[in-house]
């Protein structure tokens, strides 16, 4: 299976969909309509659609029966960068290789925007269609899902204690605070980026109304995809090509924590590397469909292997 | 009926609720659940939840058996109150008289606070127990009322609008300009107040699983007593006591577009009381309980003759 490819393809899908939901804007303000396109529009790898996408097939469906339920995910990933990019936070003026939303629309319109976001994927995942296949009680579960990794004990988390590590590197780095400094990078890791990607594929099985052992194999394995995502996140903000990255690299400018700055690079890697050799365990435990999952085996290894 | 006394005995019950679902962040980064709480515990007359309580008991039902549902509008509403007030917003230094979320958390923290009080408003919602009167769908059904009207078709429109309406006033009023500000008002009053108070009682409606019919009524009473709270706001910003009202007051101050300050407080006045006027028959044409429809009523009134 050419990786790239499947998740090139899927991931058109998902762009192609998106439009459609973003249509629904058209009684909306203009501006704020404007806004919420042009983040949504910018791009990206789609991978949480795609992973929710594959982890429903396994249980029998077709990706394309919960596209809305992806196209949701991703808009609520989408809301979470815009905040993360305003001044207040990260600061950054490049996203996906455009302009952040507060450097072209201000910074009241992209906070509009990104709350606007989040909501409307409540609305795009809860109004629309789905085949017989996805039952009320599997699309109460994956709206539990989202809200609950996208909330307070989730992303939001994450990104509360990775503000609070801003500039953790500047003081001098200890053993003692070398071990503090792994803890609470565990804890942002975990919530700033593996909530949503666990959330991807724990919707999809949720959708799927998989059953509970199968659910949490796969939550298992988003975790630790999640993880390993971020480790390698951070590895390219120090060695990654700024043109392919699409964005400016903000983490060595706000004396940011990362395993990289901790650790080193090449340690960084082996860590990334076992995580993404855990993961593929959890994933078998999962019964199912083959076909799917070693499209989400590809996406483990792809996720430790990527550039951008 | 003494409706003072009747929504301070029906938001003492919210207020008894709440805890409960902030219990949940226990955890959630110590910071974030600090600012999500210091904002809820500010109280604030709790109008929306006392409302979806009493349109829920038209249909047979106790507004103790959707507490969550309501604490989850008065959540949302919440949020929206914390990212307005922000720098970049209004700009407002003071809320429910104590200072503002960005004012004792800084801003980054405030927007977080917002975003997951907005999101984790879903996770009480759709994850606290209903008694066998609550159907999934009508549970559903809530959720996208919440959403719908929460989101960027409703009230993030609203506050779209109203940043763009800011400064209005520094220009002279023609005839022509006033004419233009007024359909400006009606829309941003409409998305920006009226919407959440509308899902208030749509919410309740939909929760009992209210006929189609009457669940119009209801709406469209929700949507007048909206813009009539709105419009009784902008007077008050003008002529209220500020110490009752525990805000500073900041329309004059950004030459914000106003019933107040286009019309002038006499004409306000007399458009506050035509919406609740014609609120009323609205809410007699909704089928059910005698009791809490004379409640509704009552708040109507309130709504128009408010100090606070």
């Amino acid at each position: 299976m050419d990786i790239e490819k499947y998740i090139k393809s899927r991931a058109a899908a998902v762009n192609a969909a998106l439009p459609r939901f973003v249509a629904a804007l058209r009684d909306s303000d203009p501006r704020l309509a404007g806004a919420m396109t042009y983040s949504l529009a910018a791009g990206g790898k789609r991978l949480r659609p795609v992973l929710m996408g594959a982890s429903y097939e396994i249980f029998g469906g077709k990706a394309s029966e919960i596209l809305p339920a992806a196209c949701a995910l991703e808009m609520v990933h989408t809301y979470s960068l815009v905040h993360d990019d305003l001044p207040a936070m990260d600061d950054d003026d490049l996203r996906r290789g455009r302009p952040t939303s507060h450097k072209v629309y201000g910074e009241a319109l992209a906070i509009l925007a990104g709350d606007a976001l989040l909501t409307d994927a409540f609305t795009v995942l809860l109004s629309s269609r789905y085949p017989a296949r996805v039952k009320p009680a599997g699309l109460l579960a994956a709206a539990r899902v989202l809200a609950r990794r996208a909330g307070a004990r989730g992303m939001v988390s994450g990104q509360a204690a990775d503000l609070a590590a801003e500039g953790f590197l500047r003081g001098k780095v200890t053993p003692a605070r070398r071990k503090a400094g792994l803890q609470l990078l565990s804890y942002i890791h975990l919530h700033k980026t593996a909530d949503l990607i666990t959330a991807a594929v724990e919707m999809g099985a949720a959708l799927a109304g998989a059953p509970e052992k199968d659910f949490r194999a796969l939550s298992a394995f988003g975790r630790d995809i999640g993880l390993c995502f971020q480790v390698a996140d951070d590895i390219l903000d120090v060695v990654g090509d700024k043109k392919k990255l699409g964005k400016s690299g903000s983490d060595a400018r706000n004396k940011k924590l990362t395993y990289a700055s901790l650790l080193g690079v090449p340690e960084a890697r082996a860590r990334a590397e076992a995580l993404m050799r855990k993961a593929l365990p959890a994933l078998a435990r999962a019964r199912g469909a083959a076909g799917p999952k070693a499209a989400l085996a590809g996406i483990a290894e792809f996720v430790y292997r990527r550039e951008n």
